[in-house]
């Protein structure tokens, strides 16, 4: 298991991302504050580059690697937010980025990819196609392969933001992430807890996807369910690596139905006027459902991403 | 015909609105840049108070009136921003709003003013209606008539988004403000036209609802046009007043197709990540589609409002 990174390692990822990343604003909504009970502070990075935080951990990743790896390039598997922040901070670098992805990924997703100038590799719908395709593309290229979140130069990336969030709004009481494969609550716990020891972590997810939830019963790593979610961005498993941790630093996991995720994204939407995806609303959602009660506390949310197509919002599908 | 305001007047208006209403935040976007050749800065009332820079016009207007007018309300007849706008702004004050809407208004927008304390009285579809209606309404409460913006205290009122603009943004070469019945572009234009002589005005609207250029070109004011137009805030005729202004401050008038607004607001929310209505991309429209050229020049554009249905949005009825 790779290593767990430590604060030092956030800030040298800091020092790399912050002349390359937009320091995103932290917005806050009288409305959404009344009801909740709780004074919110959102860490926009719905208005990142690549409209999502993942552009952090990605640029950490790529600007780490000395000269003769990165003239090999970089590879990752995925569809969604990280293959984008892998092709453009492989494009700032000036290496070549290889993705693959699977041939039904949305045209929208193809397309971001490809527009940052990495090159795709289509791979069948299962996890085997994706892996066999991938040990091919990296034995032919030699590149280096950067997972999404199992990686410790990705969660120092990802932790930057928590560590700007706490740089701008002191004394927080709660810091609130949403939880996928455990990358960005891993490094906002770690960012955190080392420059804001008393404020407390919780983590939220879909019922749908409630793989913390399940480890953290299980005492394990316990293998991912697989059910849709709106959310869609945090369908992947926990890692040995951000599960533990998760279990180190993370206070309570709280898991949300699907309609209270679309419930606290229309909500967003109207009183924020600020474009979402359904990923970066399961915290607000657990508050607003009161699932996790935050009464007069100051509770930072970070709100991961904006990358939906927005002629096809769960609303509309509905 | 009421007087037009003095660049005093605007700031009498600022000094009233400043403390009640949000100074909304300056955005730019990198991609929107590269897309017009222009430097843009987006002046985003979607932020404001109810959503939308009728705040402050109401905001002004309620305020300006002496204790004995005030004590027997106010009252306007419109179905969109406005009504709301009086109506908190007479919340505000303690007073009673009256709000002449048509029956069919949809439900979000009844909701919006009732959610505010205002009295509805519900009229029919036609003008002579909502005439006949108001009338009967202002003589028997007293209240003061606000119109939406043949009055000089809402264009005063209005004129404070384009004073921040030129105070947070200096030597604007443009500012561009969408046309509807015009008190947006008067109050921006006598603002903008004071504290930075150089900065030339544009206009943008709808060519389903190209009233002002139909005014400017019969030289008075002409019978709107009352054709559909997605950009639903911008059908109303201009007044004498505002057609005044415009003539006076305003250095020319766009005008942009339906497709073009559609095609500019979806941009802005994948682009920006924020929330906007219509209306507020008539003058984003404008240069997207090279009806308007302004390369390498530093241009305000105020985004006017983003009070809209996300789940009825124009490219998912497309």
């Amino acid at each position: 298991m790779p290593g767990i990174p430590t604060i030092d390692d956030i800030r040298a990822a800091h020092a790399v991302v912050r002349t390359r990343v937009h320091r995103t604003p932290v917005l806050t909504c009288y409305a959404l504050d009344e009801m909740t009970g709780a004074n919110l502070f959102f860490k926009c990075e719905n208005f990142q580059k690549c409209g999502a935080f993942k552009i952090r951990g990605a640029t950490n990743a790529v600007f780490s690697l000395d000269d003769d790896q990165a003239s090999r390039g970089v590879a990752t598997h995925s569809s969604g937010n990280h293959a984008a922040a892998i092709a453009l901070a492989a494009k700032w670098r000036g290496i070549e980025a290889h993705v693959v992805m699977p041939e039904q990924a949305p045209e929208v997703k193809k397309n971001a990819v490809a527009g940052y100038g990495a090159r795709i590799y289509f791979c069948g719908p299962t996890a085997e196609d994706r892996e066999v395709l991938s040990e091919k593309v990296l034995s032919e290229t030699g590149a280096t392969f950067l997972h999404a979140y199992d990686d410790p130069r990705i969660i120092a990336g990802a932790g930057t933001a928590g560590l700007e969030l706490c740089e701008d709004v002191p004394d927080l009481d709660v810091v609130m992430a949403p939880i996928g494969g455990g990358g960005l609550i891993s490094g906002t716990a770690l960012a955190v807890s080392a420059v804001s020891p008393r404020t407390k972590l919780i983590g939220a997810e879909p019922e749908q996807a409630d793989n913390a939830t399940r480890c953290i019963e299980a005492g394990k790593v316990v293998p991912a369910s697989n059910r849709e979610t709106v959310a869609d961005g945090l369908r992947m498993p926990l890692s040995r690596l951000t599960f533990s941790i998760i279990r180190q630093h993370v206070a309570s996991v709280v898991t949300v139905s699907e309609m209270e995720i679309i419930e606290a994204m229309r909500l967003i939407w109207e009183r924020m006027k600020i474009v979402v995806e359904p990923s970066s609303v399961v915290p607000l959602a657990a508050l607003l459902s009161r699932r996790v009660q935050l009464p007069a506390q100051r509770v930072g949310v970070i709100l991961t991403g904006g990358n939906i197509d927005p002629a096809s919002l769960p609303w509309s599908r509905s």
